[in-house]
């Protein structure tokens, strides 16, 4: 797992996002490699990304599954096409739905470790299966809807932002 | 909508939680209130809380939505009882599971509004729905399952944390 990440492939102008952009200093910067057939990302949290003392905050739980499945989108869909991550044209996701049950209490401390595997490619729509875990134990499990990015989404065409209705 | 919100009601001992606690000052710190029969809360999110430039992050609406309908199950919980939120026994509960529906891209600038009602009260478990909107128009509808805190998790029990299966 000493592969670039795949968010280190995506190109400035949507590498600001909180969850997982490698030029946002606010944020988690999650990175996700392959793992064989599955992707993984390690995170490490904070004392204060806690929920209930002692646990790992729910919402940040569900960041995590949700950028890390949009990366699993967009690295599974090169591999579909047998080509590398900075090649044309590009594959870009945006998270069409979240869905996250938590089977126990994450406990806060240990690394976290994401995993993520692509069920089905259909059109433009990626559906990813995420297991977050603990030590080797599961405690949260996900699966998440990735869409191709509308144009009107991309960087410098703001002014189109919530027309798709 | 001048009441105090219900997470200002919670003991400081589980005020810690990255989204909602009132103590924890690296957190978004949502404050949730009632409005007739839905519970609101306002959250202005700051610039880095982008995924795609110009547009507010999956995870941070899914954080929100989160806590949010924590609270709405508490302050609920308090009412289906005709009694005040600071009197015993408590209602304390941690998310059994989260859906969120990212109806269309939420423009970043606005404050968010969210709104939660219940949808159903069945032993532990109280559902609710919840919508995020921004200057009145939905952008992201969540479901979220909220159950009792089990004891193993309230603080002071860490060492239980985990034995959940």
């Amino acid at each position: 797992m000493d592969q670039k990440a795949i968010q280190d492939y995506y190109p400035a102008e949507i590498s600001q996002c909180y969850g997982c952009g490698r030029l946002n200093e606010h944020g988690l910067q999650l990175k996700s490699r392959w793992d064989g057939q599955e992707m993984v990302a390690i995170f490490r949290p904070q004392a204060y990304h806690c929920g209930i003392s002692g646990f790992v905050y729910g919402g940040l739980i569900a960041s995590l599954i949700d950028c890390h499945a949009m990366g699993t989108a967009s690295a599974a869909s090169y591999r579909a096409e047998n080509r590398a991550p900075d090649t044309d044209p590009p594959f870009r996701f945006v998270t069409g739905s979240l869905q996250v049950r938590y089977v126990r209490p994450t406990p806060l401390g240990p690394p976290l470790e994401v995993r993520a595997r692509v069920k089905e490619i259909k059109g433009r729509k990626v559906t990813v299966g995420v297991t977050l875990s603990v030590q080797g134990r599961i405690c949260a499990k996900g699966e998440v809807v990735a869409v191709q990015m509308p144009d009107h989404m991309m960087p410098g065409k703001e002014n189109n932002a919530g027309g798709g209705e």
